[in-house]
């Protein structure tokens, strides 16, 4: 007889749910991927149907007494984290009345639709339409999340994403990051003036290139035999911890997008096959937030896989699969070009933070009430110009209709792409600093200690801590902007480091 | 307000089931051709879940009483068809007390174990200490069902697979074949003495085989807009009748079993793809029986596929592939030759339903209780030398232990394998005679006109008629192996057919 039967059946329940979302997780990325398109109704009604099974589930009336009375049990450290983490689970899902779950879906699937189409005309006045009605649930979505955590509306909707984080903190971080940013972008502009005009490194067939991302994903550790590497129209890190699924996509004339994005992805592919094992299935198994996801991906794609230890090996792959000839300094080229965009998805690593700065500051204002939905592209515009002096006027499609997250209800979402970065730059530097060992490693072409390293300090922790409480546990201190900023500037602007670089 | 309140919330009950199994299927697919051996294990508890949650949902208490009610609303033809259809699957669910399932199930799953490794190590003491307590089960649920449809045991299995089927008829139908089956192969074995030795159509890279495989698919009418082709270790044809998923496998040094495999498999594929669209989710839009699913996959596979029209199409697509040179009269040889073989799946046309008379013999007297599962070795050798003169003393792996089937339970299906190849023979002889302008079409590689055909006269049908009332209607008298021993005789001892080949 358990000492701690309540906890335990509650352990059962979750089990439950992680199971039936095996599933689903496996239908997702094969609609992403494989499905035809004749397949696409059906699929979404039989989604549907699952996701709704498992709400029902999620909600199963017994699990508040069950709750009650496990808070109770004598419990170690992990199963008081998990238990927290369960019932943090069950008061945002019991704050949202079905009707409005369900309204929102429906909103959502409208918004989604208008804002396809006033993407493709350039068309402000179609999605604004759509979004202002989607916006209003979601102010009541996080009125009642706020309610029910003690929260304000904005900091409702942060919390989903990442927990703990408050929108003044975020507003004291991308303060800090706003001011320095656009000199900094200026410096390092200026200093690849003379940069010749990289060609693009192709064409190779996408098969090949596959052959090459593979030993790529081998390199930083990826585990093939619970996982797998596919092809879809935006990359994407799918499936389940123990059957990781990510994807990339091949354009023929260069290979280093596709390159790019699959060690992004394994980064965060990494992270998911190495959640706490024995507790899978659990809430604290999971990952601790979004911009933790974030960092993995990009400690992988643009702390490491940037440096010049690692273009070496990957030029070496590179002409094992393509012949002799590679010019390294290309590939460097390549991947440290900067340059002023309108584009987020395709932005490099220096300008990027201006873009999630813009759009954190504009859903600020939205789900204030601050602003409505017309105020976007007057504010839009107005940033850009500041923030990155790109001129965006009339151009919907190159600016507020860009990214897809709005028009599906995801506001709180971006800041998490910049505290990610944040992130990454103070776990890579802290890693660098405590494996003094990497830097031979890495000129052998052995990267395997950083993955270790993430492995041991993040990954096998799960949700056990929010992200600024590992940053300081890993970091001996909480998210500190200036490691970002040395980072970027001896990277982008070497001579203005005050440093030797790293 | 409907008139039919019931029936409709019976639908909306069956529509539910529909769309779960959906996600099943898919989950199944890719379990079978993509999933890394690292997520078995907690694919299968995910499966395991979801399909205790369609059982429960099947088993809804408040199904009965809406069936009862049902019966008294005024419904169409399909309607009352459909009605019947989900009474006999409700009945059939509840004939099976959930503690007889669970415990099926896991000595399954022990069985196909035992199996696995018996068959690697000629091992028939492992296999049987393992098959007897899950034979057992089965007769167990045999007599439950018997009980619920007024059957005998094996008749309740047989019933399963293939509604309206009885024992009495299957020994009929059986025991003519089993009369003249031994001598013609014995006249085709020395019709084809004097043919040399065929080389492997091949070696081809699987890519490029993929190719005419997809091809081939393509003259068969598959729609790969709601279907795909992928490989796995045994061909199949999975998914959902709106996104069929069908596999093959390549064997670089011959491309003729892939080709076969895929011609049999898209003959299953286009029977799905083909149900009656506007009952999807329905039972009635179901395939009617194992038995006519494998006689659509039989009519593409053996009866068009092996005509000369069609294999001088399939030159064509080869040459096109692989360059000129190819010798059809190779083809013929390579898809025509008879061989006494222990092995059923690779098995020729003609040789094949000795091996399902066989097993169908067995099965009878061991779920009859006639034999014991010791006694299976002794009399598959005995039979296997009385209908096809081949010697499989001490073989176990190459005898009873080839076949997966009863390690998992499934007793009652092999007929399927000769009612399919019967049906097939007289659906394509009756197509034929109704459709003279055929000859024409396929000798300039149109073979569209067989699947239209197939398309109005069966699959557009589902699962209102059982096969042999479906046979009736089209071909004019019900199951007739003198169809079955005239297409033989014809095509491999066409100097003792009576008419002059067709």
């Amino acid at each position: 007889m358990s000492s701690r039967p309540a906890y335990d059946a509650l352990c059962a329940h979750h089990a439950r749910v992680y199971r039936l979302e095996h599933v689903q997780a496996i239908a997702s990325w094969d609609r992403m991927t494989f499905m035809p398109p004749g397949g696409a109704e059906a699929r979404g009604d039989a989604q549907a149907e699952l996701s709704a099974i498992i709400l029902r589930l999620q909600n199963d009336p017994a699990v508040p007494a069950l709750l009650e009375r496990a808070r109770q049990e004598a419990l170690g450290e992990w199963e008081t984290a998990n238990l927290a983490a369960m019932e943090r689970q069950l008061r945002a899902a019991r704050a949202i009345p079905e009707a409005l779950a369900e309204r929102r879906e429906r909103l959502c699937v409208q918004s989604t639709q208008a804002w396809a189409a006033a993407r493709s005309a350039n068309d402000w006045a179609t999605f604004s339409a759509a979004l202002a009605p989607l916006l209003d649930v979601v102010r009541e979505e996080a009125d009642r999340l706020g309610q029910a955590f003690s929260l304000s509306r904005y900091d409702a909707l942060l919390d989903r994403h990442e927990p703990g984080l408050r929108d003044a903190r975020v507003a004291e971080l991308f303060g800090d990051v706003a001011e320095w940013l656009p000199a900094l972008i200026d410096k390092a502009v200026a200093a690849q003036a003379d940069w010749p005009d990289a060609p693009a490194l192709g064409p190779f067939p996408a098969d090949r290139q596959k052959r090459v991302c593979e030993r790529v994903m081998t390199l930083l550790g990826f585990d093939f035999g619970a996982g797998r590497l596919d092809v879809s129209l935006h990359p994407f890190t799918g499936g389940v911890p123990e059957d990781v699924r990510l994807t990339t996509r091949y354009t023929e004339a260069d290979i280093v997008p596709a390159l790019l994005a699959t060690a992004h992805e394994t980064g965060h592919a990494r992270y998911q096959q190495n959640l706490p094992r024995a507790w899978l299935g659990q809430p604290i198994a999971g990952p601790a937030s979004a911009g933790l996801h974030e960092a993995q991906a990009l400690t992988f794609e643009r702390q490491l896989a940037r440096e010049r230890p690692f273009l070496n090996a990957l030029s070496r792959l590179l002409e094992e699969e393509f012949g002799p000839g590679l010019d390294v300094e290309l590939l460097y080229r390549l991947t440290h070009r900067v340059r002023r965009d309108k584009n987020r998805v395709a932005a490099d690593e220096l300008t990027y933070p201006a873009h999630v700065i813009l759009r954190t500051e504009i859903e600020r204002a939205l789900i204030g009430g601050e602003i409505g939905v017309d105020d976007i592209p007057a504010l839009w515009d107005a940033r850009m110009q500041a923030l990155l002096g790109v001129d965006t006027k009339g151009d919907f499609s190159g600016g507020p209709l860009q990214d897809i997250h709005w028009s599906q209800g995801l506001f709180g979402y971006f800041p998490a792409y910049l505290i990610g970065a944040m992130t990454a730059a103070q776990l890579f530097a802290t890693f660098k600093a405590q494996t003094p060992s990497f830097g031979a490693q890495a000129e052998s072409g052995d990267f395997s200690a950083l993955g270790n390293w993430l492995r041991d300090n993040v990954w096998s922790q799960g949700a056990r801590y929010d992200l600024e409480e590992i940053v300081q546990r890993i970091c001996g201190e909480r998210l500190a902007p200036r490691t970002l900023r040395a980072h970027l500037t001896s990277r982008y602007v070497p001579a203005e480091a005050a440093h030797g670089g790293h």
